[in-house]
C-alpha cells in the first residue's frame, strides 16, 4: 500500500513482551513517519502449535517452533528476542551471525559476562543492536533529561530511586525463569530498569553497596503445584550508589512492593531544582526551579504535544500515553535506526553497563563491601 | 494471514480523530480476540490530494476526495465518520441509505433535530450504530458503573460532573467547526462527553437549568488571520441536572479551562458511599466505602487485568492504558457486535438522548428556565 | 506578667466551636505580637454546672448558666457567641445594646432578616464585630487573594466551589439545631462558608438558581432514640452563580457527602491563569499560571514564611498549620482591629451579605426561578 | 483557677523550638484533661536581655540570661532544653542535679557518648526524660503503628524513609550550630527525626552501612559575612539498614534536598500490607491491605476523632492537625508522666539509640563498611 521499504521482522516469543512487541510493529506505521515499514515474517515460540496459533492472531505471516529457523530466514532484517533471559545469549549470537540487526528485551542477558560477549559480537559485527528499557522513551523522561542537560536543576546532587511492584510478593507465586539462579531476581528483573534510568539521567555508576534479601525462602515447583522449591534469588535489594558525576544515592529493587505495581519512581535533588517521578503517573512530570518567594513549589507537568513524541499518537494535550505507546516509541526509534545505518540506542554496550551494575550489587550484597565499577 | 471474515472499512476524515480510528483498527486485531478482521478499504478527506496522502500513511487501501463515493462502495461494510460536525448527518443518511453500518464520532450532529433525523433511518435500516463516546470504554469506567449497579455505594444522591479543558482559553485560537453557531460550543462539543457519562452512570436526567457564557467575545477568522469575528457560542456553561433517579448535581462544560487540558471529572455521593475519578488520571478510581472507624477513605484502585479489557493490552498491572487505547475498546465492541449482529453502544439513540440535553441546557441558558426532558 | 492592657472575654457556648475559641484566646498572646492581651472572664454555657465545668477546663475566671449575665457584665469586653444559631440574635443584640464588641459563630442568624436587624444594630452602635468565617483566615487563601486582586490569573472567568462533608451522610444522626427548619439545613451549616469565601476572592454574587434536596427524609428525634421525625431541610443544595464580575460558576453545599470531611474546594479559572484548593489539604495552593511551553502545569506552593501570618506559628517552611491555627489568627486580627479602634472582617455586613445569598438560594430552590440579589 | 496542682516549667532557649515549646505549655490545658497544670517559671536565654523579652511575650513569670538559676531554682519542675545540641549535655546534668525532670529537644547531643552520659545520669537520679521526637506524636504515626503491631500488614520486610528538606540548599546559607563539626550535619540534625520513626515502628536497627555527602564545600561564616569557611558535615546521607526483625531498607537524611520542605516520609512493605507516609501531609496515612481482586489500592485515610488524640483538638474530622499541636501532644504525654510518675517516651534512652546509629552512619560513611550496633 505505502511503496515504502519494508523491514522483515522475526520475533522470538509470544508472551506479555512478545504481543507487545507484535502491537507496536502494528501500530507503528500509522503513527509515525518513517523511510520504512516492518513487514511481519516469522514469529517463533516455545512449541510449534504455540508458534502458528500467535503467529496468526498477532498478524505474522508464519510461525515457527524453532528460533534458529527464524534467525537464519533471508526474510527477516531484524530479530526481536522476548523469549526468557537465558535464551537471549543463543538466540542473539546466531542472529548476529546471520547478519541480523537484533531488538532484544532487558536484561539483555543473566550475567555480566555473557552481556559482553553478545555486545562484542555485536560490535564485531556491526550490528545494530537495541534493548528493551522502554520506559526511557517516556516523553516525560526525555523532558526530564532536557531539563538536567541544560542545567536547569543546577548539578545534579543526589538520587533516589526504585522498582517496585508487587507481583512476586505472594509467596505462592511459582518459581519461573524470574527466580532461576542464573540470573533471576528482582534485582536482575526490574532493578535493571532503574539502573538504566538513573545511567540514562545522570551518566555512570562509579560504585555501589547494596543488601538483598528473599523475603519468600520457598516458592511452588510451577503453577498450581504442592511442591515448593528453595528460592536463592533476591526479592528485594536496596542500594547505595555513587555516579561519577559525584552524586549520591540509593536504588531499590523490589517485586514483594505490597501495594504497588509500577512504583518506577525517583526524586533527583540537584543544587537549583529538583526533579520527581513515577511510572504510576506515567504521563506526569514533577519539576521544581526556583522562583519567586513564596510562588515555588513542584510543578506538575502533564504530557502533551511539546514533549516529542507525543504528538505522533495525539495532536492535542491531556490525551495521555498508555505503557505500550512507550514500546510503538522504541520501535519508531529503532526502525528509524536501521533505515538510517545509525546507532541504536540502549544499545548491548549500555545494557552490559548495567547489567555490570546489577551483578556488581549482587557481589556487593554477597560481601557487605563497596563495589567499585 | 488469519483467515477470517474480514470487515471493510470506509473512514471519513483524516484529522485528530481519522488518525486516531485508524490506529484503532490497525491494533485491535493483535489485541482482541475477535471472530473478523478489519480491512482498511477507503479513506475519504477533503480533497483528493489530502485523502491520498492519508489514505497511504494510515494504511488504507485507498482515498478519495469524495466521501459519496466511500459510503457507496461496496467493499466498505463499516463507515467511519470523523469529519466535521455539520457533515455528520449528510455522510450518515447516505451511508444508511446504502445498508452500511455507521461508526459515528461524536457530538452525533449539530442539533437534537438533526440527530433524531439520523437515529429514525438508522433505526428504519436496522443498521448497526456505535457513536465515539470513547471515555466510557475505560475500565475504570466500567468498575464505577459496576459498583454503582451493584449498590455498593447505596442509592446515588448528588453527581458533579465536568469536561475542562483549555484549547480555548487563549482569545487567539481562531475559529473553526467548533465555534459554528450550527452546534458548536463548549456544551456540545465537551459537555457532550460529560453528560454521556452521567446518563451512562446513573441514568436519564430529567430536568435542567443551565448558565452559559462566552468569555472571549472574539476570535480570529482563520489560523493567522489578523481579521477577527465575533464569538457567538458559549466557552463555559455550568448548569444543574435532576436525574430520574432522583439524584441531583452539577454539569460543567469550559473549554477555556486555563490550566486544564483533560479534566472529564466525576464525584458521585451515593447513600453508602462514593466514587470520584478525573480522566487526567484515567488509569486511577477513587472509591470510598464503609469500613471500620478510623479506617475508611478514598481507595485509589489502579487499573489491571482485573479490569476487562485491560488484560487485553497487558497481563500484569501498573502498564498504564492511553488515550488511544480507549478507541482501540470502541473498535473491538464495534466490530464484536458487528460479527455477532448486535446492537451497538452507545447508539444513535443514546446520542440523541445527549443531544436532546445539549439542545436543553442551551435553550435553558438562553430562557433562564428549568427546562425538562 | 506582660503589662499590656487586657481586653476581657465573655465566651457564650462551651461546644465544638466554644472550645476552639478558648483555645484560641489562650493562644494568641504567645504567638502574635498584639497591643493587647486577652483575659479569659467569664463563660456562659446551656447550664450553670456544665458552665462551671468548662470554665475551669478551658480557663476562664468564671462561669454561667445565663449569658444575660455575661453580656452585662463590665470586666467583659468582647462577647464571643458559640452557641446554636437561633440564639446568636437575641445574645448578640443584648451584647450591643451593653456596649460590647461581638465576634460569633457563622452563620450570623437563622436568616437574612435576623441577621439584618443584628447588623444594623451593630453599625448604629457603632460596634467591632467579627463573623467566625475561620476558611479565610488560611495564608494560602490570602495568597490566592493576592494572587488574583494583583491580575495575575487575569480576568476571573469561571469559580466552582463547594462545602462537602460527610456528618450528615447517616440517616440516624439525629435532629439537632442544624436540622431545625428555622435557619437549619446544608446550605446555611456549610454553604455559608462556601459563599463567604467566593464573596472574598470574587467579590458580589449577583444571582443564584438552586436545586435543594433533602436525602434523608426522617432522622430520629434525639441522640440513641426511636423516635424519628421528619427533615424539613437540604442535606444538599446545588447552585449556579452569577458574580458581579462578569464571572460565572457553581456552588455546592452538602452534608451528606459520603468519603468528605472537609472538601472546601474551589476552582477558579481566569483568562490567564487558574487556582485551586482544597481544605482537605489546606496548606497547598495550586496555581496554574502561563509559562514557557511543555513546563507549564499547576504549581503545588506549601504554605511557609512566605505566607503571613504563618511566620507567628512556625519560622521555617514545611511545618504546616491546622485549622485550629486559623482561629487563633481570626482572634489575632478580631484583638488587633480592637486594640486600634479599627472595623473587623468579615463584619455582621459581610456576615448579613452571606445570609442574602443563602436565603435567595433557598428562595430559588422553592421556585425553581433564577433570583437576583 | 482550677486549682489543679501546679507544675513549675522552665524553658532554656527562645528560638524557633523555644517558642513552639512555650505555646504548647500555654495550650495544653485546654485541650487535654490533664491532672496537673504547668506553670511558666523561669525562661533563660542567651543574654538577660533577649530572656526577659522572651519571657514576657511568651507568658514566663521570670527570664534569666544564665541557665544555671534556672536549673537550680526550686519552683521550676521540669527543665524544656531547646537550646544548641552543644549545651544539651551540661544544662542536662545540671538539672538532674538539681532533681529536676527533664524534656530535651532532638538530638540528645552530640555524640553517642555524650548521649550515654545523660541517660546514666538521668537513669541513676531517676529522673522523667522526654526527648522531642514530635512526630512521632502524630495520630496517624499512632495509627501505622497500631496497623504494625497488630500485623495486618504482616512481617515487614522493607522501609524506605528519609527527611529531606531544603534549608540548606543554598550555599550562602551562613554555618550554625547545625554545621558544628561537634554534633551537626544533616544526619545528626533530622536524620536523627527518620530514623527515630523507623525505630519506633520497626525496631531496633542491628547494622547501617552509609554514604554521605558535602555537597557545598564552604558557607558564610555568620549571617551577612563575606568570609566563608569550609564545611565539615554531611549535606545528605543515605544509608542502608537491617532491622533486627529481618526487615531491610534505606534512611536518608538530606537537608539540600531542593524543592522539599518537609519530606520525613517513609514507605513500609509488610508480607501482606504496605504503609506510606509522608510529614508534608501530616494528616494522611495511606495503607493498603489486601482485599477483593480488582478493588485495592492504598487507602487515604485522614486523621479524625477516631485516631486519639485528635479528638482531644477537634470533636470532628476534616479539621486537620498542624505542626505546633504535635508539639502539644508531646507537653501532654509528658505532663501526664510526670504526674503519674511513670515513664517518659521517648526517653533518654531511646534517644541515645538513635545517637548511636547516627554515629554508627557516620563512622561507615567515613570507613564504608558495614556498621553493626
Ligand atoms: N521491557 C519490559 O518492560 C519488560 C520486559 N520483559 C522481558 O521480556 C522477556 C520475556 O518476558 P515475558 O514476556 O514476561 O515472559 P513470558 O513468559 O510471558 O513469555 C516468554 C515467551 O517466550 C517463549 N519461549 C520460551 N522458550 C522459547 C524458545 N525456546 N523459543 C521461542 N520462544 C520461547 C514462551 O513460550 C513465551 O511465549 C524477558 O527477558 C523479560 O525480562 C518482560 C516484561 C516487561
Ligand atoms: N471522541 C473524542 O474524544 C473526540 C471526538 N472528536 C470529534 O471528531 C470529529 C472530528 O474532529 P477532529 O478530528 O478533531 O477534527 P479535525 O479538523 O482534526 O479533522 C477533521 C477532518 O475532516 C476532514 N474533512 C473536512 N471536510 C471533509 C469532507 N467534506 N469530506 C471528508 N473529509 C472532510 C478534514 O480534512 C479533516 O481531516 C468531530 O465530530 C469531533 O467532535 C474530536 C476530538 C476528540
Ligand atoms: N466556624 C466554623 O468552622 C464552625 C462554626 N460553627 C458554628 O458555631 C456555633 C456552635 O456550633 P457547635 O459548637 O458546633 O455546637 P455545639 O452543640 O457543639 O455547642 C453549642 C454550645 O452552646 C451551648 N448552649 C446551648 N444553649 C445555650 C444557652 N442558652 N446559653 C449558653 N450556651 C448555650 C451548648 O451547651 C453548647 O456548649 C454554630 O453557630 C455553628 O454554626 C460550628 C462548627 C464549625
Ligand atoms: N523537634 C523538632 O522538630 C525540632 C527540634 N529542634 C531542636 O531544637 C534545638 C534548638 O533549635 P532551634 O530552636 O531551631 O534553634 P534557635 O537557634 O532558633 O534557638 C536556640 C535558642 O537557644 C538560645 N541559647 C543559645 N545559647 C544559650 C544559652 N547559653 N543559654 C540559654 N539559651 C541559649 C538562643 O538564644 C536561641 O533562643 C536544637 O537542639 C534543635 O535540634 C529544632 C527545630 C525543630
Amino acid at each position: 500500500m505505502s511503496g515504502k521499504k519494508t523491514v522483515g521482522i522475526g520475533l522470538v516469543g509470544a508472551g506479555f513482551m512478545g504481543r507487545c512487541h507484535a502491537n507496536a510493529f502494528r501500530s507503528v506505521g500509522g503513527l509515525f513517519d518513517l523511510p520504512v515499514a516492518p513487514a511481519l515474517e516469522i514469529l517463533a515460540d516455545a512449541t510449534e502449535q504455540s508458534a502458528r496459533r500467535a503467529a496468526a492472531e498477532l498478524g505474522f505471516n508464519r510461525g515457527t517452533g524453532d528460533w534458529r529457523l527464524l534467525v537464519a530466514d533471508p526474510a527477516v532484517d531484524i530479530v526481536a528476542v522476548t523469549a526468557p533471559n537465558a535464551l537471549h545469549e543463543p538466540i542473539v549470537l546466531e542472529a548476529l551471525a546471520h547478519g541480523k540487526a537484533v531488538y532484544c528485551e532487558k536484561p539483555l542477558s543473566t550475567t555480566a559476562a555473557s552481556a559482553l560477549r553478545m555486545t562484542e559480537a555485536a560490535e564485531a559485527a556491526g550490528a545494530l543492536t537495541v534493548v528493551g528499557f522502554n520506559f526511557l522513551r517516556n516523553p516525560m523522561i526525555r523532558l526530564a533529561r532536557e531539563i538536567i542537560d541544560a542545567g536547569e536543576i543546577g548539578e545534579v546532587a543526589s538520587f533516589r530511586g526504585r522498582h517496585a511492584e508487587n507481583y512476586m510478593a505472594d509467596p505462592n507465586v511459582p518459581h519461573s525463569f524470574r527466580t532461576d539462579p542464573a540470573g533471576g531476581g528482582a534485582l536482575a528483573d526490574i532493578g535493571s530498569h532503574v539502573i538504566s534510568m538513573a545511567r540514562h539521567l545522570l551518566g555512570p555508576i562509579d560504585g555501589v553497596s547494596a543488601e538483598s534479601r528473599t523475603i519468600h525462602s520457598s516458592r511452588p515447583v510451577s503453577p498450581g503445584s504442592d511442591k515448593r522449591a528453595p528460592v536463592e534469588v533476591d526479592d528485594v535489594t536496596h542500594a547505595l550508589v555513587r555516579f561519577g558525576n559525584g552524586a549520591t544515592g540509593t536504588l531499590e529493587a523490589n517485586w514483594a512492593a505490597t501495594g504497588r505495581t509500577m512504583d518506577l519512581s525517583f526524586e533527583i535533588a540537584g543544587t537549583r531544582g529538583a526533579i520527581a517521578f513515577s511510572q504510576e503517573r506515567m504521563n506526569e512530570l514533577l519539576v521544581w526551579t526556583p522562583g519567586r518567594d513564596g510562588r515555588t513549589g513542584f510543578t506538575r507537568i502533564e504530557s502533551g504535544p511539546a514533549h516529542p513524541p507525543y504528538g505522533r499518537f495525539c495532536p492535542a494535550p491531556g490525551h495521555h500515553l498508555g505503557f505500550n505507546d512507550l514500546k510503538v516509541i522504541e520501535v519508531a526509534e529503532l526502525l528509524a535506526a536501521f533505515a538510517q545505518g545509525s546507532k541504536g540506542y540502549p544499545d548491548f554496550r549500555e545494557a552490559y553497563e548495567v547489567q555490570r551494575i546489577v551483578d556488581a550489587m549482587q557481589r556487593s550484597a554477597k560481601n557487605g563491601l563497596w563495589t567499585g565499577l
